[in-house]
């Protein structure tokens, strides 16, 4: 097959396969519930009301996001749960949306340091937002370590926040071979976390992680909830990891060949259209859901260059193929909107809502 | 120095020093002058008319284009002078588009085979497009052999479109140390199509080329046009290449220390707001326009972590970094606007209104 039938619409694209998504959005839920966690599903994924509506409808408990702004804008969309799962500084400006936001909804944020943990204080009214102590679970990035974890708590609840437990991100599990490794990681480093906040009498009632190529492997007897986002769509990065299959991919950028030279051919989505994220264990900068054999081997802003191996046919001028992004999220924060389409029809068009809401 | 005096707005954005923008602009437009060459800028880099108009204030003949709707967009904003610089394939739907802009614009194209040639002259009125034939002066992404040129260009003749040269793009000037052979790659490339076409009775008018890294060494006595785009802005990939210093970034973005450990930071931009560019041999995942020392580690989405050297004092939490991206182009299709600074206060604001202009 050197390509797929084409939609009435102008490439690129990023296409959403209803029926894939709802199996996916299905098995996320189902699989969380198996394991006695809540599901609170990271919807910087894919920054759709839409989509969240029905991850609520599968049983999720609320939503994760990363951004005071995106939390704002699901605010606005009529969610009521939100986690800002992420360390957020209380600029002043800042702080004077953090308030409103706490005045409309249950908002719980993020906190990994004394400093912040007291200006957060300093500028909420008492008892308005929930927070959870971020704690390093090896992928180093932010977070205390878990023994630190007391203490930073015990400062937040001088300050006046509700304290309700921790959360860390194993984003240590992307990497080959290393999905339960970084689970182990998570859940004994949440399990001194949860010690450190009982050694000081504040209750980790809440113990948040998860991701979605670790998350087959949560250990639910330490952990209550999980926060996958990719999980969605999936994307090339968990293919290569072996987290998914292909035909688990609900998202692809549709795209047309534009160039041919030998067995390359040239489409016309670059990194403008899917991101240009490439880790250091990838086979290229994602894949031909077509043709999984075929590699991407060189992106620029509007060119991907795609090697057909010497077994396929190359692809026609003029021809579809439906590239599967390497990390999904930020393909679809360059996207407007997604094409819905069902049984190979477009049905729907849903906006990407907060896409570029950064701050 | 550890931070930079803060403005009255949420991080992270895309900062513009006016000063600097204008002094780039002033720069590109006297060395293509002082070597006899049209500048047609490429617009993709900052897709905002405001800096079009700015750029041809300064001299340039017209502007390039990757992709019709960006030519539609800057159409709209009164510029009727359009090279889209890209193979573009005329499927059903873009033909109707592209017959609709070259009916209010002077359009020209860039056609790389005989098949999109001669569907091209078959879905446009006879003369309403001007096309230049693509030849790959090395960089090995679109583009025929320069040799080959002449075919093409016969073939497009035929089939009623006005051939009136070739271009190239000399993409292979980003690598270290590549400049200059860039430069002689593609004169010699541009010189060898030029023939092609005159030897099948074809004058070729046109010969553009031009990056911004190979600019100071593009052969005008071969060339008569050169399309920069990142010059308007910089970034850390011209710094390391050497194509510019520091002091000529005139794009940074403005991001809020949010964690620290040891001499790490965490700034709250990450691949959603930088890009995720990251060439085999650049430092890092962009510079610090404060610390040029300081090296970007490590990028998630929301996150950029910044070693800091052991000479320099770790900044504070709350302060606020100025990133130089890698690659200034993505940063921008990641941002709905521009915050314009002069003298370090905010003076304006631009859209970037070809932002996510895929199609």
């Amino acid at each position: 097959m050197t390509g797929v039938h084409s939609l009435p619409l102008d490439t690129p694209f990023l296409e959403v396969d209803l029926d894939l998504l709802e199996r996916n959005l299905a098995r996320g839920a189902d699989d969380a519930a198996a394991n006695g966690l809540d599901l609170r599903p990271h919807a910087k994924t894919h920054k759709s009301p839409e989509i969240a509506r029905r991850q609520l409808a599968h049983g999720a408990v609320g939503l994760s996001l990363a951004t005071v702004s995106e939390a704002e804008l699901f605010a606005d969309a009529g969610f009521s749960d939100i986690f800002i799962a992420y360390p957020v500084w209380p600029s002043e400006r800042r702080a004077g949306r953090i308030r409103s936001l706490a005045e409309r909804i249950r908002l719980r944020l993020g906190v990994d340091s004394i400093e912040t943990a007291e200006r957060l204080g300093a500028v909420l009214a008492r008892d308005t937002v929930e927070v959870l102590v971020e704690i390093d679970s090896g992928h180093h990035r932010s977070g205390v370590g878990p023994t630190d974890a007391g203490e930073v708590a015990v400062a937040a609840a001088r300050a006046g926040l509700r304290v309700v437990g921790v959360f860390t991100f194993p984003g240590h599990a992307y990497s080959p071979d290393a999905r339960e490794s970084a689970a182990l990681e998570e859940a004994l480093a949440i399990g001194q976390a949860a010690e450190s906040l009982e050694a000081v009498g504040i209750e980790p009632t809440v113990r948040s992680g998860g991701s979605t190529p670790s998350r087959a492997a949560t250990d639910s007897s330490v952990l209550t909830e999980t926060r996958p986002g990719v999980y969605v769509f999936n994307d090339a990065q968990q293919v290569e990891l072996g987290s998914c299959g292909f035909d688990d991919v609900a998202l692809t950028a549709r795209t047309t060949v534009v160039s041919r030279r030998g067995n390359d051919v040239i489409v016309d989505a670059g990194s403008k259209a899917l991101g240009a994220d490439r880790a250091a264990w990838a086979s290229g900068y994602g894949r031909v859901l077509e043709l999984p054999e075929a590699r991407i081997t060189a992106l620029s802003e509007h060119h991907a260059t795609v090697r057909i191996p010497d077994s396929k046919p190359v692809p026609e001028l003029g021809g579809e193929l439906r590239i599967v992004p390497n990390h999904v999220c930020n393909a679809v924060n360059l996207a407007n909107e997604y094409v819905v389409v069902q049984n190979g029809e477009v049905i729907d068009s849903w906006p990407v809502v907060a896409r570029g809401a950064n701050t």
